[in-house]
């Protein structure tokens, strides 16, 4: 099921996948729609789908901002994602690199947004609505990442706000990691360790870098 | 004044340093405090420090929480600080490892907040509030990180919550770098050329690491 990126095994997919970040094709907005309000949604929308895109679009530009995901996207604990999420799922579905998100690129990030919480629900068996470290270490496994126990700690340090940084206070964060920080904390662990993959060319379990490809690299995480 | 990390040149630190992340001392509450609310300053106190300290300090327990520290730390343009700028901060400060900041260690990151204040007003040459694309280029070349084009525009995009994510919609946030941003993308920087040059033990430009070291580099940085 699961492959082991902490020893010398070789690299591979596990059995369950995250959610894969390849965004639909972008048909593009009739060109009437730029220079004004959209009348209606293109042809063939999903209605509800559409409710959700003009609830989100509060400036009604017919396009969907960086603040306007920001103020839409709330974890299951109220809390608002970090901005390095939305950044992120903006990075993601932003295909045509406009700074915006139009009707059929939030089509994509809706159904990724679902997916992931699709994979959120799975995890988290004890339905506290965060991940508690047993949950992420299940969900990092089935993804087919098998890391040390060293390693383990730092990730879950990283992305569990409550780790490291006492207990909850009064009007706190829920404990354990937040959808938003989940997400990101998977596509993270992905990406460097297709990176590596990509790096290791002849396959030995070690990778060479110089300060340029090292900066870039990590540089280029969400 | 400044050395290319970028190309085969020797390391070294620039002639402008950041804030240094060395903390005070800690020299701990006086053991009848941990029982109840702190009855006053301990002795020697700043009265100004001590006043901002029980301000921090909202529900009186002598000890400041990553959420009372969230809630009191607001960037030039009323943003609040992101999380991982105060998880950051947190783990630098907090140096007992009570998962708190106690009245000697908000001390230390109370200068350590003022220093980089004077950092962040010496770039922001145009007043803005935000350091934009050419001060940050400033910033990062005084400290003695000599980036490559591609390279800082990869800084610029990931630490810019504007850049790649279109122009300021209505109710958004200021262009350019935010206080907290800049804090933790000079850290980031700082930090990834300090592995850097620790793990080229033979100084030749290049590093080898596998994927245990990889993932552990990458997931210690703020």
């Amino acid at each position: 099921m699961s492959y082991n990126y902490g020893g010398q095994q070789g690299y591979g997919g596990g059995g369950y996948a995250p959610p894969g970040g390849a965004p639909p094709g972008y048909a593009g907005q009739p060109g009437g729609f730029s220079a004004g309000p959209p009348a209606g949604p293109p042809p063939g929308a999903d209605p509800q789908l559409w409710n959700w895109f003009t609830a989100v679009d509060t400036d009604r530009s017919g396009q969907i901002s960086v603040y306007e995901l920001e103020k839409a996207l709330i974890n299951g604990d109220w809390t608002p994602f970090d901005l390095d999420t939305v950044k992120m799922l903006m990075s993601i579905f932003d295909t045509d690199r406009s700074g915006t998100i139009g009707y059929n690129e939030f089509a994509g990030l809706w159904k990724y947004i679902k997916d992931w919480q699709n994979v959120f629900r799975h995890f988290d068996r004890d339905r506290s609505g965060t991940i508690d470290g047993g949950e992420l270490q299940d969900a990092l496994r089935q993804f087919g990442f098998n890391l040390s126990p060293q390693l383990f700690r730092l990730v879950e340090r990283k992305y569990d706000i409550n780790q490291a940084t006492g207990p909850r206070g009064p009007g706190g964060r829920s404990p354990g990691v937040t959808f938003d920080r989940f997400v990101r904390c998977c596509v993270v662990i992905k990406q460097l360790t297709e990176s590596f993959q990509r790096l290791d060319t002849d396959r030995d379990g070690w990778i060479q870098l110089n300060y340029e490809q090292f900066l870039q690299t990590v540089l280029s995480l969400p």
